[in-house]
């Protein structure tokens, strides 16, 4: 029997509070560090690992948040959520993205169908339609192909296919998988559309229009500013556009636009990149067989995920770890950092996944919680991060725990050889060098040079950032999200937090406001 | 006499302490509203303004914060930076970043020349070749125009040029001053360099070498990376090159350079937009008239910088509030949320400006500091930050300072009218939606739907983002930076802990390793 219990009422966490701390200075510099880099390892799906060595925790600790995770019940809960659950209780929803990627426990079936079948389906149908679009099957108005594929979609309609796209790109262009070039339309500022359909051929382009709702203000303009483009070009938009949806939105079934695919309310936005929202323009930008190794990365990452042993679930020991720095060892935010451009955008979405989800004040239960919950989430890839930020995280007045990614492999492969190093094996020996900079520090007689070290880091090494790996990654990030959620006793699944400005902005456009507001709408001339 | 004191040790600073602390939803919800967002404003360069009526002060904490302006000295510290004071102490040099774009006092003589002519020399010089560029008189080999100049630099040779180049982009193809297209070339991962010269025609491109000392491992690695492609394409790179270096580094002589521009020790990486490292790839991007609209922009806002009164100082002023919600009301992160595409990467910028800048645990005495200094600055375009990180602003259980930028104007004009409003006017009723929904929260009976408002905010308010506004932006926030460090008595112009990180990645390449980041190394095969 679950049940749902606030992080500070579990015995487990009290104990894990009275756990002697452990300075990773001494850990990692000692004599037993090269064991514990070995040691502390887990592995991930496509042979990455999940290396946390650097993190503040021995033994003693991992035992400690092995007990809460037991005590949290968090394998039982994720049983829960993929067994079909309403896990989602304030809108409540069955929480079924990984559905999209495998099935882990029992069928699912919601709405009258199975849900598994249901997902698949779609996959299904979206491959097919891009295999039309690839062999020009389905063409513009005058028959050509398509060579340009254009979402526009905003928050998790956006972020997240839109830095896999990016980790992709390179990767599918090295190996002969690059159908169609992809661009991305979210903000609602006016500039955002109208520069895309500036740097676009707008006649052999198909755009994605997705939003869940069909609802949603910043992509119905913006499909509206699309659509003006396109008469103005002299073309049927009906020709050009798609859209991703619910079954159930004003879109689904209408003629606007050439095909429709679906999801539906139990994958919230900022999971949805496995479902049609990046299923559609991923598998349009390198084809459907590209986009079906993604999710069977994923779908191996989540199997992991489902192990019971906190010390072999890589995303469950993630959260654990976190959730120690944040509640016991009181650190604020969280660093994530890529050692690869390709993942320039990813911490773009983890911040959206993370903070979406985990910023809340409140448990599932809506009572107010006494204990911090999510995190601030940022980041860039190293080694540009090394020559902007790193400086406050070395030798600033807070110490910001870090989130290392990196790969032994480049993904295009062209590097050249300076000072007897390629650039990859730079990269490579920077991001290790980080690492040990980070919790060992350096003792020096000048203050300005003295670094105090016991800034904890993970790192997650994988061989190279392909489809597969990247599924894994997202998946991974996904769960430990998830799993902190439970452990804060939050419900992960919804955002209530994005209500009220939506509906004070549509009173300014009403020109319903007084007070101060006004005054502000008149600033801007509204 | 100028008096260089610790925060903590000035009366003021204890003083403002004591000051009745001010609920920002009910001075902004309350009757006094709509007058307070008119009062509380500034006046900026270009007809922007500084609008901080959703900032927690009042007539009180306003009159302790000018107080401590005082106590602290930072009209003063400001003249000595610009006449010319050794500032930047620990590395023993000027901050002359501000003499680019102007002379706020007396002349500066360094290294033997009147250092505003020198800067203004190298523009002219610059300005020169970009002409010549433009017109054609520099070719490539062949005699043809070169369509796109890409940047070679990382850190503040990057990441500020970057920004102001997609700041601009849209609105010179609009104004008809678009004269190349720029790419930039940071990160020592191969496959950033590779990815850009894949998606360039190299025959008619010209590379900007960035590095100030000349030995910048990342952008020698790639230099070298961009001559092997130049060589392969059959190409004499030397006719596809020029340098922006110190002259004092092995670069500024060299045969390998078409030619090159100078800055010098007295402007940090993170403050050089203005300089060479700014000047060269905007002036050949948009024209040197643009880039000195930009520098005049900057050089009207630095102005205002100089204003004694801290409440008609709006860097001043900012920058007060600032180390109020830092180191009174305890508050760890800001995050900077511009409603305007086009500053996409603009917050990326001031992280660096900000992060690298005051992230210092030791006074400028080399002392270490009892109290909090940088916070973490991180930021997305609104509105597409509303559909990501926003519900943990609203209702996440820390409280992070914001800070908005604005426009009423889009900057390519092209627009759609839907539901009575157009793009523009969205964006601009989100911004002003969601300053009054941050701070003045919402109640609720369900406690999931409640926002308990209390979250502050200022917004800068502008017409259109052109150069000069965009100038008068950086200068700006550049000047905020440093009242900061003058108050947190840190010095914000070097940068110590960036250097651990290179030594340590120089052992791992030359196998100079053992312990943990032997094992680091070998995780990754180096």
């Amino acid at each position: 029997m679950i049940s749902w219990n606030n992080l500070d009422t579990l015995e487990s966490f009290k104990e894990l509070g009275t756990v002697k701390k452990v300075s990773v200075k001494t850990a990692l510099g000692g004599a037993g560090g090269a064991e514990r880099v070995k040691k502390y390892s887990v592995p991930m799906a496509c042979g990455m690992s999940f290396n946390y060595a650097a993190k503040a925790v021995d033994d003693d600790v991992l035992s400690a948040l092995a007990k809460l995770a037991s005590e949290a019940q968090l394998a039982d809960k994720f049983a829960a959520l993929y067994n079909g659950e309403v896990i989602n209780t304030g809108e409540k929803r069955l929480v079924l993205h990984q559905l999209t990627r495998g099935q882990l426990g029992d069928d699912v079936v919601a709405d009258g169908v199975n849900k598994r079948e249901f997902y698949v389906n779609q996959q299904k149908r979206i491959a097919e339609f891009a295999a039309k679009v690839h062999d020009g099957t389905i063409a513009n108005g005058n028959g050509e192909k398509f060579t340009t594929v254009v979402q526009i979609g905003i928050g998790g309609s956006d972020l997240g296919p839109r830095a896999i796209y990016i980790a992709l790109e390179n990767w599918a262009k090295k190996t002969g998988n690059f159908k169609l070039e992809a661009r991305f339309i979210s903000n609602v500022d006016p500039d955002d559309a109208a520069a895309v359909l500036n740097g676009i051929d707008v006649a052999h382009s198909l755009f994605v229009l997705v939003s869940k709702s069909g609802t949603t203000l910043e992509t119905l303009t913006n499909e509206s500013f699309v659509k003006d483009a396109l008469k103005k070009a002299g073309l049927d938009a009906s020709k050009h556009m798609i859209a991703v949806t619910s079954e159930t939105s004003p879109l689904a079934k209408s003629s606007d636009y050439l095909a429709a695919f679906f999801m539906d309310d139990y994958i919230g936005g900022r999971f949805s990149s496995c479902s049609a929202v990046g299923g559609a323009i991923l598998s349009l930008a390198f084809g459907a067989d590209v986009f079906a190794k993604f999710l069977e990365g994923a779908a191996a990452e989540d199997k992991l995920a489902a192990e019971k042993d906190a010390l072999k679930n890589p995303a469950m020991l993630d959260a654990l770890i976190g959730v120690y720095e944040r509640n016991i060892l009181g650190y604020d935010c969280t660093a994530v950092l890529p050692y690869s451009q390709a993942l320039s955008r990813f911490p773009a979405h983890l911040q959206q996944a993370d903070m979406e989800s985990n910023g809340k004040s409140v448990n599932r239960f809506g009572e107010p919680v006494s204990y911090k919950t999510g995190p601030v989430i940022f980041g860039e890839p190293g080694t540009n991060g090394q020559h902007s930020f790193y400086q406050l995280l070395h030798q600033g007045t807070d110490i910001i725990p870090l989130q290392f990614i990196g790969f032994k492999n480049s993904q295009i492969g062209t590097d050249v050889d300076i000072q007897g190093s390629t650039s990859q094996q730079k990269l490579c020996a920077n991001v290790a060098a980080q690492i040990v900079a980070f919790a060992c520090g350096k003792d020096d007689d000048n203050n300005n040079k003295r670094f105090e070290g016991e800034r904890p880091s993970s790192i997650i090494i994988g061989d190279e950032l392909t489809p597969e790996a990247m599924g894994a990654l997202l998946s991974h990030f996904e769960n430990k999200i998830m799993f902190q959620g439970f452990l804060w006793n939050v419900n992960s699944f919804d955002q209530e937090g994005v209500q009220l400005g939506k509906v004070l902005a549509k009173k300014v456009l009403a020109h319903e406001t007084d007070g101060a507001l006004k005054v502000y709408s008149d600033l801007f001339g509204i």
